[in-house]
């Protein structure tokens, strides 16, 4: 069975119980939860990890490589500051496709989040839908692991 | 039955006969023939529009209010320069959320494709995915329209 | 008779309906009976356009020489990034001063409008006013068309 | 009787001696002689101040409170490096809302004219014409005064 | 018969008539005629097209497939803010090169004239001479239809 | 008792041993302690932290909720690139206020010291006194947590 | 006994008055009381001085040559344009060393305000705390004059 | 008799005293001596003002019309900020050249002294030599005043 | 007979040999040998130059005086960064205009590439046509040449 | 005997498997073996660190002092963005020299690595020679400590 | 005698015979008459040379070392491009200072030549005079001569 | 043997005579000898060449065509501004990689030496090491010419 492996960055612990009217009130555990029974659904393995370490989220990365098929990648604050994890998730790039997600819009915010350092090396990008971007992002994983031209063509 | 309405934007007729590196192969009656049936599956009515013109793209958004529940709106080369479709979609996003969508990531792109002038008047963005970044839209569109809080959730 | 040719760009045919905390509860057609009625009272001719499409307003701007003694261009979004309209504009300025109208400060709102492409070539500008606006560039107007020495007047 | 407040900035008691291609031929003496004579027409009480100090112009602007309907301000150079004015302005808004004046178009100038520290804080801005700039600024007060809902709508 | 397509952009249709300190005295008519005569001696079919309307040159543009064998485009205004007709000449590109034509020289002008979004997918450039641009131009047509290497060339 | 708890970014750990042109002699256990003395005499409880790890930063802060009354923040060269913290300054911001605190001025550095990403979400900030500057950070804490009005007051 | 001279720039008199959602609710009377009860406390002579022109604190900061031990400076709109005021500071610095104080975070608000002209030349900063920041700033006016070494030591 | 007149901006009474590693030992009573005594040299009279004033020194130099014949001007830190100086310099510029003068070579120093906004409109600058340069200047002086053809040369 | 000047600048004697994938197979021998054979036909003189020399331009543009008809310039990398050969440009433009030739489209290619010094100071530029963007140098030479209206046309 | 330590950043444990037309096939175990045998030779004791964590090579940068003689540092993607481990190599750098190393050249590759934090507090730098920039790096270690002159030559 | 060497940089040999509205009418010759009888009254020997190259006017700077005591310089086009003549300046800086002169005010004309590479490593500046800008550097070199003190301080 | 070809550029004939802080005191024939004898013991045959002229660099650079295995070059201030010799290197790249050298830091100087020209064209930087940086170089070249695949390798 496919695995499609979910990591969330920092401060995304926190979900639901702050900045409500930015990030909604969904909290973490019930994302996975729904993240869970949709892949049970569609047939996948699915593992998730939240860290707020930029190198613990680079070292997740990196024990990715010949264990996982898709990357589910909400990297938070560091989407716009890690040169290291970009890094990372292009090392894995020949193989593991990896799609950005945030519940917000980041380029509709502050000055320094209109920046992402992720965009050139991942595979697709979903965002503003709160919890739901997961969701649709489980759905794009698994259409692309279904036709796996799709999965392996060069971005 | 709930209405979504899609607009593409200047160029993207030319889909699967023109630069497939960047924008795939599928066509556009091929990414519609698709829609058309996922639609079906969702109870969803689907109207689809493609235009050249940025008034006529104008005019179009104007024309849902009332009509239509959600726009999935791939504005191509007009998303960085058009004000005008900008401040249509403001206009009507009190009542109909609209889903940003695009075939590529333009931010890994040039230079003048690093700023979406929509970013901050839609409801969400999918990139990336080639047509399959519509379907991902129409599915968000089928989430937000079943749960009438999340569809009119101010951003 | 002299006339006085006004020119609303894109969406303002939405006004009163739309954002009215930006652009008040007026509509056009009210505001564009005011126009008419203080017209009356000013001796002049009126001549009302409106037009989502860049081109259409090009085209209008220049079916004005040798017609119209001022033009009132109020260009929406086409404002910050119409280079065409600029040069239409430019074009008749020898013989036709334009005068720049918003219902709005754009100055004062998002980056991308904080560029006007027609400060360069119009005779005056008011904003800021709503409805108002139009109203006192239709009396700079009289005044420019009363004394020909101002209305010829190179900038 | 509404009490209109008129400030003119930084080398404005120049006017029509100095550089007459830029700012015409009036002097400031027959601008003030035309806005008093309007003023009367329209029922207006009127006071003028010019003066070459930042200090002066602040400490004028904080001197309305509590007696003036409108402040009409050219801050002349002022206009672009001046904080202190700005949030002079600002201070007043609630009460006393003021509208930006100038005799040609700052923007189409040098660079340094290009920002408008007071364009965030006014009610309008009208320029361009001269000495007609003042005029339709007396005009709009007028109409204003006569509609306090749009004296105290907040911008 | 080889086809040269020709695409005047907006405001061109007033050559000659209009800031001729910038744009010289010939009309576009005494343009096209000279053209005319040109391709005749040169042994190419000539066609022409005028628009003020950004989706209209696009259309024109993406209809030039399967028909022309090189597209001389003066895109005016348009040159430094429509992606939507880079996008367009890039997706013909392959086919049919496109060579830039410019009146003046738009890098000696204002500041929103330096960029060109043409610039990175033209086959050459030709800008400065008048309507000698033009004539130019169909000169290198001619010699790049000849020489079908050089015409296929990719850039 | 109130609970003000401090956290020391990166570096701070070398204090008085290096550097002392810049940071002065005073190393972090004296700081600590005199801050120690003090919060005895204002009758607060205090909790000193230091970490070198951004992600040690963000769980630090994190775990302040339900627990600590203000939160005195040196986050060294974290200051300047991680938003990562700042999202969970921010996060914590409704319940507890943060005070950011420098040993020496950043902005009088280099450049890349020159922006404050937590200068957006902490509620006041001291800079520039050496050691002095916890001192009144704990100073200010104390009146803070005295006036619970102003500790909740919303910047 | 030490003298500690205090300075208000522009617009700190309608403190209390105006903005009060920026600045709170306290006066500059109600303030400079404060500091007063303080000064005497320990043990320190205080004057206060407010301006709204440049030149009358440049004159006023010159004047405490010789005569002032510790300068606290709240600019105002100043601290963001005024070189004069910066120089004037910069001259007196080996001598009496200047506190910069603001009643908000300015780096938090507009971007005019995120530069500091005096960042450069003071001895310490301490921002956002309203009234307190004034009372603070004496805090450490008091602790420098006590150790003359901490006093006159060269930034 | 041709009368020079000089006008020093702020902080230049603190000449001598201050910071003497970038403006040197000598006073501004010394430099004004040195200045008497060549102007009588050179057969012209000469008048000195120092202020810290912006509009003081606006009024300065409003007030040479019509009574001077140079200005020679060392407007400080207002060099780098004050358009309403630049605009009496500007104002008075047909009948009166100005030589701008600086102890130091602000270009050399902080990023905010690099712009002159004095530069576009005086007829020469001498910077660098202490108070050598207003020695040149007084002697540059003397050469236009002797030489009606140069002193009257539109720049 | 007119006599065209030619000049070559920096590493354009190894054209043909190098880079030819950006620059073409033709040797800049074989590139004047259809400069002559054209020059003939047109019945104009022809001399070429080359030099890795920013001076030794300047030297041959400066000794066109009274000599040349029309200066056909191919500054490669001078392009960019050389004022000297600008100002040299400038200083014959009014008897010999210059037209500026590239091999590839700078624009096109690296950011340092992106401004041509010599723009605002050309009569006319060709770029992107390899060998053949100077012999439509030529024949446009030979066009200003014939008529010397256009030639002398103050641009 | 001299030690030499070695820190290398995050994904460097990924080399030679990874994106090898940038960092080229040698693995980190094959470089590290080659550092081993040339310290051998040049009689210096070696030890090698990895680490993904921003945080970790800050502590074991500041764990260096009265240890090493020499650091080696290939920070990969923290040379952009982390100011903490530049200033942990400040406050080593007066007793052990940093000389930093790259297997590519960032300079030559994205925007976002232009910039290296560390160049204004290393002692040197090399870089793209892939694992040969380690042992010339070594090489100059070896120098470095042979002359202590060298040595603790203040930059 | 003392030595002062003058160097003339690229297209001064054409001076008053091109250009003269920006640069007057005098020839090079007349100006180095006018320095040679005025360096023959002040007691100073006098050379002058003039390039068109850099790399001979480093030569030249480099060779006045243990000849010259001061130098008088006008880069021309190469004040705003060349760090190599900058660096020649400073190289030379602690023995013979450098009057950088200029005929016309640069920071009054085009973008390029707003900055002065020489700023940071000349003695003094003077511009604007045309050809008495020559002799207010000769007047300043004899000063600087007389006063071996201000010769050599460090600036 | 393998012949190393190493280009000085500007000013570095002057080295160890001047600005010794920056560069160090070894002369550049004391560079060289110790370059000579390395070269021979690594087997190698060197050349060397100083110019002050950009022109002649390029030259240079192309002169090595056929004739050099690995150019070693320190473009001294050419490195910042020279397109010229960055299309020189780039021209010859594919046969003979070329080393840059530095004494100093450049990026951790003056903001006009932080971009390198050279740095896309080149196979590898060191800089920082004084007269040591050119050995490592030559050591480098010892490196690549023994193992062609290296000097080969296309960067």
């Amino acid at each position: 069975m496919a695995l499609v492996s979910v990591i969330h960055g920092p401060n995304l612990n926190l979900l639901g119980t702050r900045e409500v009217s930015v990030y909604g009130r969904q909290t973490l555990p019930e994302i996975e939860a729904e993240l869970v029974s949709s892949a049970i659904e569609l047939g996948l393995e699915l593992e998730c990890y939240q860290s707020n370490h930029e190198g613990g989220i680079v070292d997740r990365v990196q024990s990715l490589r010949g264990r996982a098929d898709v990357l589910i990648l909400n990297a938070g604050g560091y989407t716009h500051s890690s040169v290291a994890i970009r890094d990372a998730v292009a090392a894995i790039a020949p193989e593991i496709p990896t799609l950005e997600v945030h519940l917000s819009i980041p380029e509709a915010r502050e000055a320094f989040r209109q920046q992402s350092l992720l965009a050139g090396v991942v595979r697709g990008r979903i965002e503003g839908f709160g919890g739901l971007s997961y969701l649709l992002a489980l759905h794009a994983a698994s259409r692309l692991i279904a036709d796996r031209g799709l999965l392996l063509r060069d971005k």
